[in-house]
């Protein structure tokens, strides 16, 4: 007999984490990078949800915030930092460029050298973006103790340490 | 005066993780978000290099895994146990069925519903990936103690508390 399709409507509000039967999940669970693509994953969602109504990319916050708090930054160092490759850089430029939020501008010693700045348009969207930023973190941020979070950081800074 | 291009020079094995001069990072070092996509940036840059060289993603390799642990999984078990949804399953298992590594079947009880199965392609296939797997794994589980890395897994675990 077949079960009301109603007993599995699910709602935002309510859906299930784990699918109803016991999974066997192999090594999976053993991997810091399963682990770390799951948390990403749940953040990403919510950032989609919380920031910008989704228009904007978590990087593009990124970049907005380093170039304001870095102003004439070169674009190869922003790519560091950010640990994107020069490919991602220049779209992720492009998406910040074409609302008018960042200028690209050559040095005119080093003509390969662009420095990044902030439009004033870029800096009234920062601080909009920021506030839903913290209230996107908040959320997450509640979960540890002030410890934990610190310690979670600690350790997810050693990732960037490994040569790739 | 100009210095020379040949200082500034970098090659992959010497690439500088920091950019040079001392950076302001805004609120960016204190955000859960920011510091796990900067692990995972990482962690899929080399799985990129040590995996299928870049061929599969890391998301056709937990669902190799886990239809594989559970033959005849339903599509809607295995999106919720990787959290992704319905549009992103539909696009993962044509990336797995169209190498000929899963069979999609539909079960004769309830027609919406289908079970995943491992094809003896896909077998060979994530037996192989596995190996690749756990030599990218190490590379990053040599950076932590055995208490560090049960430490970092349970607290990233807490994200998937989030109802998002």
């Amino acid at each position: 007999m077949k079960r009301k399709a109603a007993s599995t409507t699910t709602t935002r509000a309510n859906k299930p984490k784990q699918a109803p039967r016991t999974f066997d999940r192999d090594v999976l669970p053993t991997l810091l990078g399963y682990n770390i693509r799951r948390a990403q994953i749940v953040l990403w969602r919510d950032f989609a949800r919380t920031v910008a109504e989704g228009e904007i990319r978590p990087g593009m916050f990124s970049a907005l915030a380093l170039v304001r708090a870095n102003p004439g930054i070169a674009q190869v160092e922003l790519g560091n930092e950010l640990g994107i490759d020069k490919a991602s850089m220049v779209a992720l430029l492009d998406r910040l460029e074409e609302p008018g939020w960042i200028l690209r501008t050559r040095s005119s010693e080093d003509r390969r050298r662009q420095g990044l700045t902030l439009t004033t348009d870029g800096e009234r969207i920062y601080k909009s973006l920021k506030q839903e930023m913290l209230q996107h973190e908040r959320k997450f941020a509640q979960l540890f103790s002030k410890q934990e979070r610190e310690q979670l950081v600690s350790l997810l800074q050693r990732f960037l340490d490994v040569e790739v």
